[in-house]
């Protein structure tokens, strides 16, 4: 899915990492836990994922204290710290300002 | 790889796409060409890209001035067009400035 974001401006995430070769059963769960729990915080407009050596992971939000709200959430900050222990190589986040934005659809 | 980007604010654009199923050569083909010129742009800084059933580019700019250079390319302007007419369903692009990066590497 495109995510179905409102008019500009509003917040973007983008968050690429590598993995490891580990636990793969374990990242899997915790990365549909994390979606399904961030996509119900305040401010959650939309999420769009992409893997293949490398992974892209781009979140969208009404305001910046949305994501400062959803990054302090205890079970995503274990999440985080999991992750920097076993699931991910390198990653990096991108705390975007979307400030125009524009699509295509097909007939 | 993860784009080696300077200290914020930079510029990102998102393209999200949808693939039809028409002509997969000839769009490898130019999204290979595409990536070989923008990548020689005055400003770009660097590109990230993962497809599973979507596809996400993040390409990396200086400036918004460089970010309308590249688009108006008239190769890459013809790409656009060959794009809307045979290799995507829907797209979306967003034009964003980077306010904020952290990252993290497994050493």
């Amino acid at each position: 899915m495109i995510a179905n974001t409102p008019k500009t401006p509003y917040y973007a995430v983008i968050f690429t990492s590598f993995r490891t070769d580990d636990d793969a059963a374990g990242y899997s769960e915790m990365a549909e836990k994390m979606v399904e729990m961030g996509s119900k915080m305040k401010g959650f407009l939309g999420i769009e994922s992409a893997r293949n050596e490398v992974g892209i992971t781009v979140s969208y939000w009404e305001t910046l204290e949305d994501i400062r709200n959803w990054k302090q959430v205890s079970e995503h900050q274990s999440a985080q710290l999991e992750g920097r222990n076993k699931w991910y190589s390198a990653y990096k986040t991108r705390i975007c300002k979307v400030e125009r934005d524009y699509g295509f659809e097909k007939l």
